[in-house]
């Protein structure tokens, strides 16, 4: 199925398959908050058979004893401890990284000197250029044991205790499949996905990244930018008194994790950059028609975005 | 209450009153689709005794006749028809416009001939400076009649089978009462409101239309923009695709009518334009912090963002 990956985009989703063509002898999930500990929820839902044991890392073994006490993981170690990471790591057949994107080189040297031949690697990252970019500085010729990947998914909230089981039930996953990977690294990484319910999308990392500039990176750096601008403009206080529900959902992504999203926008910069000129340019173009008064122009742009948006919002609701 | 009305903001909303306070002989909606027909949903919740006859007006009785076969109003009447309109606002204690701002003066012109003395008016309308001079042009020495409102509700379908009778409770509805009003009218205006459950803000127009602009017209246009962008730098399909709940908040202003919000921009255009330019101000500042790296910059505008968002938030929750 990946015969044309990875250098084209096949962006139908493929079918799902059943949970039990997955299955695992030793899983290793670091960073286990929001994104990870969903991941572990929904696996522990698999039956008894498929499903190995589940080690949870942190930065420390206090940062991930949450996680155990929650029953999300089978196993806590701490990555600052060299002896329990190799312990955690060998055997492994499975790793994935769910730590913010920033941190990925740093986690990969970590583990690079006590990878075993055959574990494959993927990480929950929302941005791929920059992280296949640290990944292959810190795994060098292990390289092909990396297939970078990204779930579309997330909660407002964040950590362990925020984390759901159905997470990633009938969302879209991209997986962006390098020249190193075989065919059945990349296939098996995907069966992880399907099992808990997810959608695989293959892209090139270079396309994933103008995607997600567009859908995501782009609206949340334009909704922190609205609330800055009621700061800036004065009569805060009676602006947010008189916001209804549109602001609400305008401005809901203005609620994330700053930091976060700072490292995104950092990572994923030249796309989104690209995105925020083209963003600009519609909007300049806007303005002027306001300025002149041009009701036709301001209509039929109205009438095309309308038109987008709803028939998207139909065939969302048809499919989930 | 009025005493500091209407020249400057009193921004807390008044108390609820008991539906009591409010009753009427015979209230005239103009136009009863959602918002028309949700407020007479909601005034036939009254007891038998508050409560006359309520008489939707059309354009044409065709148009007027659904509202009436579902039990909205008790008489539906054609403003094509000049008797009809005659003997429907005879006796009229109320008359509510809840028609689009651009036909505000259309309609007015229609009942000037037909109005009373002791009949009070209000609209519905997203802006206030526009519909106020129109109702001038059209009301002449009748303009102490008309107290311009806006209640601050909606949903993203139209029409009187979208009524409710629950639309307006807890919104906030503007009165921007007028010099040549009376302190009783614009109270019985407000009464009637807070019999729907709704709270009262007064302001000027200016203030309203330049409040409104920043919490409302800037994101329906900035949204509407989003989708466009999409269209102009390709590859729609695939990024629809992969777009996630995060676009869907903040696009959901994008479904709107775009007849409607195009007459709204166009009717706030000056302070549209001035919030806009805000805007634009504020993303091109994010625009070079991200062009620079600048990582401290984007994290602190986030921050500042984000802390507002959650704050508003919050408040929000406890209070609704």
């Amino acid at each position: 199925m990946y015969s044309d990956a990875p250098f084209s985009a096949a962006s139908s989703p493929s079918e799902a398959l059943p949970a039990s063509d997955f299955s695992f002898k030793k899983l290793v999930i670091v960073g286990v908050g929001l994104m990870g500990g969903s991941l572990a929820r929904a696996l522990r839902r698999a039956p008894a058979e498929a499903r190995g044991t589940i080690v949870g890392v942190g930065r420390t073994l206090d940062s991930i004893a949450r996680a155990l006490q929650l029953g999300v993981i089978d196993q806590a170690v701490a990555w600052s401890d060299p002896m329990a990471l190799s312990q955690a790591l060998s055997g492994a057949d499975l790793i994935v990284l769910a730590v913010p994107v920033a941190q990925t080189g740093g986690v990969l040297e970590r583990i690079a000197p006590y990878l075993e031949a055959q574990a494959l690697i993927t990480d929950v990252g929302s941005t791929k250029l920059d992280v296949l970019a640290a990944a292959a500085t810190a795994l060098g010729d292990k390289i092909n044991q990396f297939v970078p990947g990204h779930p579309i998914a997330g909660r407002e909230l964040s950590g362990v205790e925020a984390a759901l089981d159905t997470l990633y039930a009938q969302r879209n996953v991209v997986l962006c499949p390098q020249p190193e990977n075989t065919e059945s690294a990349c296939e098996r990484i995907a069966a992880m996905w399907r099992s808990v319910g997810a959608k695989i999308h293959i892209m090139t990392p270079a396309q994933h990244d103008q995607v997600l500039a567009a859908v995501s990176h782009l609206p949340h750096l334009l909704a922190f930018a609205l609330i800055e601008q009621l700061l800036t403009m004065g009569n805060l206080k009676l602006k947010l008194a008189l916001a209804g529900s549109g602001f609400q959902d305008f401005t809901r992504l203005a609620a994330s994790n700053s930091e976060m999203w700072r490292d995104i926008c950092l990572a994923n910069r030249s796309a989104l950059l690209a995105e925020l000129d083209g963003y600009l340019a519609v909007v300049n173009n806007l303005r002027r028609a306001l300025e002149e008064s041009d009701g036709l122009a301001i209509q039929a742009l109205f009438e095309r975005a309308r038109t987008i948006r709803t028939h998207w919002s139909l065939s969302k609701n048809e499919t989930s």
